[in-house]
C-alpha cells in the first residue's frame, strides 16, 4: 500500500500485527477512529496500555486478575478440593457463566502443541503438581478442549498426578443440548453411548 | 461476559467499540495482546495516539498527511488543472497505485447519504467549489462508488459546477478486467455497449 502519510503507515502497520486483521481491516479501523472523537482513541490506547501494565496473574490458579489471589481463589465459600485445570481466562468464564462449578481453577495457559512450539514447560503445569502434592486437593477435572492437544495435555498431567492417590476426572463428550442425533459425528456418538448415565441422573 | 479483571474487562470494551469487531473477538485480539511482549502494545497505543493528535488533513486536497500540504499536492510536477473527486484516502491510494493520473485530487471525506446523517455540508464539497472558481481547473473526473450515494453526490456537485464552463467527467463503468460477460449485471452490460468505445482505443 502507498500511504500518503507515515503516521497513518504506522499506525496501520501497528494494528495489522493483530491476529486475523490483514491490512485493509486495519486501514478501515485506523480511518473509523480518525472519524471519531480523539477522546475515544485515547481511551483506547490507555486501556491497552493499562492491560499490558497493570495486569496480574493470580498467584494461585494463574487466571488474569486485578489483584495478587483473583476472585475466586480469595472466595472463601467455594470448595477448595476440587481444582478443575483449564486453557485459559476464557475457559474460566464459560464454566462461570454455568453455575454448574463451585471449586478453584488451576489455568494452564495453553496446551501441549509442538507445532505451535508449546511444550510442558510453558505451561503451568508444574504449579499444579506441586498444588496437588500439597495434599489438599482431592479431585483434579480436566475441562480441555476435545483436540489432540487437549488430550495430550490431559495425559501428560495425569502422568504426574498419576501417583498422588487423588481423583482425577475429564468433563463428559457428548452429545450437545440441542443437537439431532444424525448430523452427530461417530467419536462423539459412540462415546456417548459407552458412557450413557442413567435416566433419572439426566434430568 | 463474566470478567475476573475490571482492567481486562474495561480493555475488551475499549477494543470491541471498533467497527465489526465484537466482545468475542475483542477478547481474542486482548489475550493476544498479553501474550505478546509489553513493548508491542505500547508501541500500537503510541501509534493510535499519534495518529489522533497529529495527523493533518491537506488543506488543499483534504487528504491525509503528516504536514499542512500534502505530497501529491505540493508535487509540482503534477497537473493542477484536472481535479479527481474521490469519496476517502483509500480511492487515493487506489487511483495511485493505478499510476494513470497525473493530476491532483479532492476528498470529500465521505457520500451523501441521508440515511447515515452525512449531508453536503459535512463534506468537502464547499471548498472544492470555490476552488474550481478561482478559474484555474480545466476538469473534474468523479471517481466515487457506482452507487445511490455516489451517484446522488456527482449530481449534487455537478449543478454547482455546470455554470462554470469546465469539462466534468465520471470514470467509465463496464466489465471489469478478467470478468466473465454471462456474470455481469444487466445494468453494467447495458451501460458497457453504450458507452462503447473504439477498439484501437482499447488496446
Amino acid at each position: 500500500m502507498n500511504f500518503s502519510s507515515k503516521i497513518l503507515e504506522n499506525a496501520v502497520n501497528e494494528v495489522s500485527q493483530l491476529p486475523g486483521i490483514g491490512k485493509r481491516t486495519a486501514l478501515r479501523l485506523v480511518l473509523h477512529l480518525l472519524k471519531q472523537p480523539a477522546s475515544q482513541t485515547h481511551q483506547l490506547a490507555a486501556g491497552l496500555t493499562k492491560l499490558v501494565d497493570e495486569i496480574k496473574f493470580c498467584e494461585k490458579c494463574h487466571n488474569i486478575s486485578d489483584v495478587e489471589v483473583c476472585e475466586i481463589c480469595a472466595n472463601r465459600s467455594r470448595n477448595s478440593e476440587i481444582i478443575c485445570v483449564v486453557e485459559d481466562v476464557r475457559d474460566v468464564m464459560a464454566i462461570e457463566n454455568t453455575s454448574q462449578f463451585k471449586g478453584l481453577y488451576h489455568v494452564l495457559g495453553g496446551k501441549i502443541s509442538p507445532i505451535e512450539g508449546v511444550g510442558p514447560h510453558n505451561l503451568t503445569i508444574d504449579s499444579l503438581v506441586t498444588k496437588v502434592k500439597l495434599g489438599m486437593v482431592k479431585e483434579v477435572i480436566f475441562a480441555l478442549s476435545s483436540t489432540i492437544e487437549g488430550d495430550t495435555t490431559i495425559f501428560y498431567i495425569f502422568r504426574q498426578l498419576e501417583a498422588l492417590n487423588i481423583k482425577t476426572s475429564t468433563i463428559a463428550r457428548g452429545i450437545a443440548v440441542g443437537d439431532e442425533l444424525q448430523y452427530a459425528d461417530e467419536v462423539t456418538l459412540g462415546r456417548s453411548i459407552v458412557n450413557r448415565i442413567p435416566f433419572e441422573k439426566s434430568l
